[in-house]
């Protein structure tokens, strides 16, 4: 039985996740009903990052079993075509075959993401929905500098979501790095670490915005850090500014 | 009576364009009205560029009268609430005031449009509306040099909608730059002369991907230019791949 590893896009403003949910619309249902509606098989798809309600991704990774060995691009273009005919804002990017003891989420060596802060006072409209609207401004060095205080191996339950289901708080984090986006000036964070405890890099960034205001120093963060307290945290961050770009097998 | 002077945000898609019409929403008419809502004046507001259906701006200027010198900072942000209330997808993002001769349309120097083509089969997801999907790969270089072709002072009767109502074809063209975008891949296609025609730029922009497939050369483009023949454009590239980025006065 073929397994199939597909690179995934969407825009998770109006799903309630990744995660396939009761009552309400979620990435993996639907990707689970369009490969359904051409293949007749009906399956689980097994995404690398359950990404919360309003999360976005530019290169969620899945994987799924067939009975059948389909063609891929039948696999990536019939899954595209349901999708758009269910009107539901998601694409496959790529479709290929993987090993059969591939596991989109536990062969994951690191997962990258982005979170994105625009600076002003008037409502994004061409980026409505996909970043953080911020009027303040912001010191993107000084954040960067706060965030090298995270990077390593931590406890990291201060940046935990109370509702977190990871048996260990104690995580590595590869990179953090706050860096303004030369083309349209936003201010971007890029994280990176094999994997991430629930609504950690909306605790990061909602952290860091403290220290780009000027109102947190490197050494709050690094208090915060040491706390190990979930209400030592900065405010979490919004979902809409969140993207899951990447994952390293 | 003060002059205001704006500049304006807004996502072209659910817009019959720029231009107040009778039966369909415009941005002018949304702006007009957002302007009334808080002022009380029912005035006329005065774009540097009568945008299409579909057509986005980043930096569309526009100037109107009223009969109170209002705070800049209410202009914007109460004219921002209403336009808000309203469900509209428009942004003032800068109010300021303007000599009594200003004129939106007719002191313009310079106009600085953006086209954006996504190389790419699957739909776009994150950037839905805001680009032209272009299934086939192209050749940013080959389509820059043939762009130069039409840098200068020439008869643009072949890059003109025959509905264009300016009174002659012949215009400068400063710039026709295509560049990769290092950050997304996106091909883009920068114009800047003190005016264009109807549907010039979206004719530049489809005539060149014809370049950039390899169905057309730069001699083609050249004799195209020569033949002062609308049949003997390109295809027109459709409006959501254009923006309209800035005036100088």
């Amino acid at each position: 039985m073929p397994r199939y590893r597909i690179t995934v896009e969407y825009d998770g403003s109006n799903y309630a996740g990744w995660q396939r949910q009761r009552a309400a619309p979620s990435i993996q249902q639907a990707l689970e009903t369009a490969i359904a509606a051409y293949s007749g098989e009906k399956i689980t798809v097994h995404g690398a990052g359950r990404t919360d309600a309003g999360v976005h991704a530019r290169g969620q990774v899945a994987h799924f079993d067939l009975q059948r060995e389909w063609d891929l691009k039948t696999v990536r273009d019939a899954t595209n075509a349901h999708l758009a005919m269910a009107r539901e804002r998601i694409a496959v990017l790529d479709a290929r075959f993987a090993a059969a003891d591939f596991h989109a989420r536990f062969s994951a060596r690191r997962r990258h993401y982005l979170y994105r802060f625009i600076i002003r006072r008037p409502p994004l409209i061409l980026d409505r929905q996909r970043a953080w609207r911020v009027n303040v401004p912001l010191d993107a060095a000084a954040m960067h500098a706060a965030a090298q205080v995270l990077v390593g191996r931590h406890d990291f339950t201060t940046f935990r979501s109370v509702h977190c289901q990871a048996k260990s708080p104690v995580k590595t984090l590869d990179r953090l790095d706050v860096r303004i986006n030369a083309a349209d000036g936003a201010v971007e964070l890029h994280a990176t670490a094999p994997s991430f405890l629930h609504n950690q890099i909306r605790s990061f960034a909602g952290t860091l915005k403290h220290v780009g205001e000027g109102k947190w120093s490197r050494e709050d963060v690094a208090a915060a850090l040491k706390a190990c307290d979930r209400t030592a945290c900065g405010t979490v961050a919004p979902p809409e500014g969140l993207y899951f770009m990447s994952v390293d097998y």
